[in-house]
């Protein structure tokens, strides 16, 4: 949940150079919360005159808690009355140099997008705030391709004419790379939603960017296969942006990332150039491997349009143990046993400490399912044959029990448990929300030090903290380490950051596991990439998009050498 | 086999524009018939006065049959006189104004390499010719580094000097692109072969770039581990190789590409510049994935110096199974049935036709281990199981057998058996050489038209041809048609060549299923890839090696637009 950092503080800024007038309606619309999903929805509009241009507002989850934010401040700098005279390297940089658009933009786009060019502010408004309701734009245009030639056309228009473009599918992304900062148009992908081919011999599914996961993980499971990622965002999320953000998801452990399982990629560049990498096929060794460099690169160096992927069969047996450990220690040697006596069905092995079982009682009444421990782990397996799975399982839980691994479990193999049993997991963050104010980080780091930063942190921080708690992917070396307080504290705030990163780096680790740098984290890419990496993807950016109208403000930092 | 590709015919000519003197030996020292290896070995020795150059020289495995081959011609094309006026595409354009190698570059180099800068001719003699003895260069350094300190000294030093380098490992590829061309100083990453770290828990090996593949098996199978790839030329083949050519091999069906495999890399760039991309985490998302550029970039965008890899556990359990099919669309049913009940233990699904089964019946006596039938499968399947294995394959089988998707079947639990039925399949080519000169393609194609490339081109070829078989790698969509012919037989190569190019493009097939582009395939790239793709690579080559001094003439196609 590295989305709601907590350097985005409450604040809401609006500016302009050319402001003449803003009418400013806040409506508090709705308050969902919405534990699945692990955020609290907090619903706000703006509406603005034609002329103004609202600067990006960036809220927090935390809103309710603080209720300190400010509104009209006229700067072109956010957070800096928030935590002093020092910006958060989260805030939005200046607005560069691009376009507005003007009337005759409009009138193009209506021609080649007739009933497809957005303009009504009701309509812009969800496409305009991300779904964490912590980044807006002022996009006054949205546009809605279904071809990629209408892509095309988009494209080489908005470069000649210097207009900076957002690509947008299901805006689920966690670190506001999917809406824009300022007035760039809004390039959506929703209406790209055609299935093009599945094999069924192979596995191989070739659709359009705008496909929801979610739809195609049904058109698939009809066929008796599935896609190689699952989210919790399924259900808006669309498979363009899952490859746009590399995604990671439920399924990596088992099926890898998508950078294995994506075998090509329709891209549609600044210039309007399309770029056919849409191979289906596994194995093809004709040159550099172009589609890779769209992976993960959040829509600043092409649109993708569309996409061909490698779809695994769909598992006739799925099983879920909780079980608990005396130490960190035995349950790494639980994840290694694991490993090597689940082997191939193996498809998910998560922990959570006792301190997030602790606000799991407290504040959700969940109660521990099995005795109390230091330390617990979700284990699943799927596979081919659900006999062979038991007996898989129940040997595993044999020898972890027999050399005291594990101190006590318990398997869930209906549905009903195996739900129960998965709760204890994925609403953590919800019984965080109720112990106070969050500070949210996901980092990746070699699996033997995954827990060794929550510990130090506690250490750290001494009694600064109302709680530190540690939960996480151990099968992909992934931390969501959490840190509350009774309301929000700068102070803390200075003592957990820049600690948390330096710490990070300092074993080679990710600041950003999987949810992608988008606008907040781009200035943090430092702490995990060395400066001439960094350096190296600026060179690509500017081959690729000399005028920098792809997303701009965001993945690669303000202060690119 | 796409390395022996026929139209590198026999030739051998020697050129320069300051040739005084060429002093040539040709010794006709070794012919040694490599079954296993698929190839016919001819060792042929030059030397030279210090003060020449030699041109390229390319020959094929199949000199015996022809021996048209010229010998001292000035040409600065190839193939000229053995196929027409027209130069086969493969041959080599010419000679690059890159500086040669003066006393005071030998001094430079001996200095921060010494003992270790190799100009002896007899020991540089391994490392001009490839391993096929099909490509020859004629460099007249070697050097050794050890570090990647060393490496950057050494590219920082041949920028600045204009100098061309051909990046070595193994040098055990099959496309010419692991020998120099003309001059070119080889760099071996011969001595770069320590392992840097393993950490048990998360399979994560990091190692130099010159380790070779079976000492990594090695070492990680002590640890209950295996490399996710396993090839052929394992014994000679390094992983900085290996990931620089994107090699393929057994285990692609089971752990997928190394594009998913290797998590990190460390490479020297051009100038010299170090590139740590060196990551040791399954989950990254900080900005552009680089290190995908130098997977399968054949050592043209930089020099690998250190590789990270996840691997898999090793598997407790191994069956081997030999099937018959009467006709492709059962063999096809056969696979998907298979992937369904055999789900995750599936590692190999391998076919050969009745035509490959009489050539091995005919020249190898090797019986058919059941009944005659059109087509026959290999599969392979590994797990953490035994009985669990055992089982499931059982199940398949009657199954299969029941819907009469095969018509027989053998089963091998034990090693001598496994041995026997796996040499089905991989003494085809060594059949093939014993029926005439071979015609050679590896394909990969969308699998449900694997084969149909093979029935197209004997309809094609009528009775031109001696033998048109097919087999191959069903799970990966590669096909390996071979075309047989008494002699060697120009007219015949005409109708198979572009016809077999022009069918693989028409249905986006790959000319290169996994032996890359080289110097042999450079100019075929266009029947794979868009000529917009193509020019996008020629973009990334002149950002990230200016002067083009890292390997050239290799992956790119002369006509780069």
């Amino acid at each position: 949940m590295g989305a709601r950092n907590v350097h985005l503080e409450i604040a809401s800024q609006i500016c302009s150079l050319n402001i003449f007038t803003v009418m400013a309606r806040i409506f508090l619309k709705t308050l969902i919360l919405r534990t699945s999903l692990e955020y609290l929805r907090l619903h706000v509009t703006f509406s603005s005159t034609a002329t103004t241009r609202l600067s990006p507002v960036i809220f927090c989850s935390s809103f309710l808690q603080s209720c300190s934010w400010q509104f009209g401040a006229c700067s072109r700098k956010l957070h800096v009355e928030a935590d002093g005279p020092k910006p958060s390297p989260a805030a939005a940089p200046d607005r560069l140099p691009f376009s507005t658009v003007t009337q005759e933009d409009l009138a193009f786009f209506s021609k080649i997008l007739p009933g497809r060019t957005v303009t009504d502010p009701d309509l812009l408004e969800s496409s305009n705030v991300d779904w964490l309701k912590s980044v807006r734009g002022s996009s006054e245009v949205l546009l809605r391709p279904q071809t990629r030639e209408e892509v095309s056309q988009i494209l080489r228009y908005c470069n000649g004419r210097n207009l900076a473009v957002n690509p947008q599918g299901g805006n689920t992304g966690l670190v506001g790379g999917s809406v824009p900062v300022y007035d760039e148009i809004i390039l959506s992908t929703a209406l790209m939603n055609k299935i093009l081919s599945f094999d069924s011999i192979s596995g191989i599914l070739t659709c359009q960017a705008g496909c929801v996961l979610e739809n195609l993980s049904l058109y698939l499971e009809e066929r008796d296969y599935i896609m190689p990622l699952d989210l919790g965002a399924k259900g808006s999320c669309q498979i363009g942006g899952n490859v746009a953000t590399n995604a990671g998801g439920l399924r990596l452990l088992r099926y890898g990332s998508l950078r294995g399982t994506v075998l090509g990629l329709e891209v549609v560049l600044a210039d309007g150039q399309v770029l056919d990498c849409l191979a289906m096929l596994r194995k093809d060794n004709t040159g550099y491997d172009l589609k890779q460099l769209f992976i993960g690169s959040e829509g600043t160096l092409g649109v993708i349009t569309a996409v061909s992927i490698l779809c695994p069969r769909k598992p006739k047996s799925v099983n879920v143990v909780f079980l608990g450990c005396e130490n960190f220690e035995q349950l790494l040697k639980t994840f290694k046993l694991c490993r090597g006596m689940l082997g191939e069905i193996l498809s998910a092995f998560e922990f959570l400490d006792s301190e997030c079982m602790r606000l799991l009682n407290t504040h959700l009444k969940l109660p521990n399912p099995i005795s109390d421990c230091p330390f617990y782990v979700v284990i699943e397996t799927s596979g081919s044959n659900p006999t062979h799975d038991g007996e898989k399982l129940h040997e595993f839980l044999e020898e972890a029990m027999t050399s005291s691994l594990v101190t006590d479990g318990t398997v869930a193999t209906e549905d009903t448990k195996i739900k129960a049993l998965w709760s204890m997991r994925e609403r953590i963050t919800e019984a965080l929300i109720h112990d106070g104010f969050v500070y949210k980080y996901d980092i990746s780091i070699p699996v033997e030090r995954i827990y060794q930063l929550v510990t130090d942190m506690r250490e750290h921080l001494g009694g600064r903290a109302k709680s530190v708690v540690g939960y996480g992917h151990v099968g992909d070396g992934n931390l969501h380490l959490n840190i509350t307080s009774p309301v929000k504290d700068p102070a803390l705030l200075a003592a957990i950051e820049p600690f948390v990163y330096e710490w990070t780096a300092s074993c080679k680790g990710s600041i950003s596991a999987e949810h992608g740098l988008g606008l907040k984290k781009r200035n943090y890419i430092y702490y995990s990439k060395p400066s001439q990496v960094v350096a190296m993807m600026g060179d690509i950016k500017a081959m690729m998009d000399p005028k920098g109208i792809l997303n701009p403000y965001k993945t690669l930092p303000d202060n690119l050498k």
